[in-house]
């Protein structure tokens, strides 16, 4: 193949005069593209952008800027009075074009031990669901989403630059402050604000215990059925995850005692079990502590919807116990105002901060200080608390409305207790015939989305149920939303 | 010790009427500490409600309601005709009061080996600084907050629940449209939005891809002088990180592969080597895709800041010459905005997208989806195209003004050359005897915030060098900055 005839390649090219790109960036991606792929190899000799020009129907000026430029990237070179040739771009052959979305990544790129550990992780599925009845989800159409903007605008505007910076590691004191007034206030946890940790929601806070505090190998006790993402976060770094049982006082530690001895750390949802709803015991929450202090143990207390609590008060945070700086306290906003602010803190004693504000930094910086500062100053005026009032008595509202619906209509399908707290409830199927997921794959086809308590489980062998969020469910529609999930189920009886 | 005189201890307490909190719950509080504590034991009898009231001064209520709380939560008992006791709470006795901030973690409840590995990490160091000359630090004040408010007012506003949810894993769809058209504007990149996964940052995405594709003790091939954070990153998993000289093309492959074969992963910043600005020549870029492609490597392309050049156009970026999916292009908007808004991304073949998106969900959850809302529409707007360019022209004359000052006041002290592309010079020091790392502590000392090249090399020994960032630093000041940095230095001579 002659040189020029190669180079009359170019005049075949389809600029388009309608796109954004200048139609000399497009001759310029065209030729470095062409270049790329190989079909013009080092010594070709381009046309005259005369020529070009005239071919392709464009001003000469447009070859020019595009030849100068692939010049300046080396892909072309000029030899004057000789004209313009591909430059010298590689010693070895470039392989044929390919389009890159058919590329598969090779075989032997393969993805780590710990990626394959975790590719087929159930937390991941669904995640993004806020349809009524899904577990966990607050109310969003009731965020007050007007206080929060004018409270971020006021903070970009009127802070200066002091926030656009990454921000100090671990957050922003004023947030911590406003975190440590609150936990004292609604959860009889007294802190330091400097033992807080500001995280990007309660599941890196989970993250940072795990990567800080727990080599390959370590064996961690974890509620079964439990917090499957909180699992995974265990997981992730290689820790010996070992499910306990739960009775209805809680974690069983007697179970955990007798089958595996002498964890470094020890899961626990002592306030609201996640997902049964089951408060933990004093006597068990003492009998964990004391375990725990003379064997040298972490406990992690995942206290993730301990604000909504619809008759007498909480029981305190386990945290509150702790005399010996062995408990880790993990708290979120997502119940609270939404999900996707992904905003949660993590409660360590002292000596255990900087470990974690290290590990925060290496793993993805700060959380953004614009964000941090834009929450503690809707905690500071008064806005978080009296969301989380009006959240409480819509949400026990809903519950009643649940509760008397499920009575009304699905007796003879489901047992349930009316919970005291939290956003869901749990609906055991007494059909023994039936088993939870499939049932939920039929009521999620009618636009409910509800979750299967097997989905949560590792060993358990439990009953199967239901777990229906009454909190994301409008009042007006929570009846005719159960009327349509009971005829979804006896359909399937 | 009898048991009327053990609860007697109580009648001591002191109440803090002007608190924040109610009087009940202050007695409550106190009460479960002295419980907790083992100034009480288990059977000891409290004083009646009656007499307590009075040797405290509040109302019998106030009592009254502590008693009632603390028996719901068993640290209490009522024994009817007889009064009340504290609960069974433990079989244990439980260790004295200990304030929790002089707890330390006991030593057996030590760190990680990860955690470890990284508690001496360099990248935290003075993570926070904004000041002038502080390298990669954009003009802050120059960031147009109202734009960016009233957009994120408008997206919680208009966009109704959708964003406050956790959106999908990998990103909001509309967020990796808008990138997609930059990064083929700008750097030449062609991606299919689906190639993209948004991250709280560049240092998450280093982080997922160290997580997702290397297994500890996988060789890494990286620059040196080179991107303390990205090292680090490559660190967290247990990564061979072998440290690869900079000549002038950019990153010496020949040396690398004589001394380190076979590695899984080169971390290059190709655009403007981090951190001496060099633009790796296209013959060396084909060099090393040729040799990722017969060898089976990944390579991290970090672009960290090419949207800032000023003579020329830039190279396109290294992945535009990838036809065999090798190459992970790692992009960030902490310079191009602002560092504290915590937003970057990944672009990745498509056959490893998904993998990245649930170690990502694993790790921390999505990015708020309201945040990569917001950011997408000011994309989609044209403003950030308009804040690029502003920049782009500010920062041109911010380098010519401190090259100049440079030139004028301190050629006996430094020599340089202009830059022309990112966020800050290099000023070497000619006086051999001096080193950057106190020459830079004494600069700082008079309120300038530069860094020293020193602090970025692992076994390098190249000259010593003072990175000074143009970007960050007032027009009107950089002279007079200059002129302070030059007789510090002088000093110290």
């Amino acid at each position: 193949m002659p040189r020029q005839s190669r180079g009359a390649l170019l005049s075949t090219l389809q600029l388009d005069a309608n796109s954004r790109a200048p139609l000399y960036r497009q001759l310029e991606d065209a030729i470095r593209r062409i270049v790329i792929d190989g079909e013009l190899p080092t010594g070709a000799r381009l046309p005259a952008s005369r020529q070009l020009a005239e071919d392709l129907g464009v001003s000469r000026l447009t070859v020019k800027n595009a030849y100068e430029q692939l010049v300046t990237e080396q892909f072309l070179e000029t030899r004057p009075g000789a004209g313009t040739f591909v430059g010298r771009i590689s010693a070895t052959e470039l392989a044929p074009a390919v389009e890159l979305s058919s590329v598969p990544a090779r075989k032997s790129l393969s993805l780590s031990q710990r990626a394959n550990r975790i590719s087929q992780s159930r937390s991941v599925l669904r995640l993004g669901g806020t349809k009524p009845f899904r577990p966990g989800v607050p109310a969003l159409d009731q965020f007050p989403s007007s206080i929060w903007a004018s409270t971020h605008s006021k903070v970009l505007r009127h802070s200066g630059t002091d926030n656009l910076g990454y921000g100090p590691p671990g957050g922003l004191l004023e947030l911590k402050q406003a975190i440590a007034n609150h936990v004292q206030d609604h959860r009889g946890v007294r802190v330091d604000p400097l033992q807080i940790i500001i995280t990007a929601g309660a599941q890196q806070a989970f993250v940072l215990i795990a990567f800080t505090l727990l080599n390959p190998g370590d064996r961690v006790w974890f509620e079964d059925p439990g917090h499957i993402a909180g699992r995974d976060a265990m997981h992730l770094f290689g820790a010996d995850v070992k499910s306990v049982q739960i009775d209805n006082e809680g974690f069983d530690i007697n179970q955990a005692v007798a089958s595996y001895p002498d964890p470094q750390l020890i899961f626990l949802t002592p306030s609201h079990q996640h997902p049964l709803g089951i408060t933990m015991s004093l006597e068990r929450r003492m009998q964990i502590i004391d375990y725990a202090k003379s064997h040298n143990c972490w406990i992690v207390e995942d206290d993730y919807d301990s604000e909504f609590r619809y008759q007498g008060r909480a029981l305190p945070a386990m945290q509150c116990m702790d005399n010996q700086g062995q408990i880790l306290y993990v708290g979120s906003f997502s119940k609270t105002l939404f999900p996707g602010l992904r905003l949660g803190y993590l409660i360590a004693p002292p000596v255990m901060v900087e470990a974690f504000s290290v590990a925060q930094t290496l793993m993805s910086q700060n959380v953004s200080p614009v964000l941090q500062k834009t929450l503690a100053r809707f905690i500071d005026d008064g806005a978080y608390n009296a969301h989380i009032r009006k959240m409480r008595s819509l949400y026990s509202h809903r519950l009643d409305i649940m509760h008397n619906s499920l009575s009304k209509h699905c007796n003879d399908l489901f047992h349930f207790t009316k919970t005291d707290a939290g956003m869901h409830l749990v609906a055991w199927l007494r059909d023994r015939k039936l088993s939870d997921q499939p049932v939920c794959e039929s009521i999620w086809d009618a636009g409910i989305d509800c979750l299967p308590v097997s989905m949560y489980c590792d060993k358990a062998s439990i009953d199967q149920g239901i777990m229906l969020g009454f909190s994301c469910a409008p009042e007006h529609e929570i009846e005719n939303l159960i009327m349509r999930m009971d005829r979804v189920v006896r359909g399937l009886l």
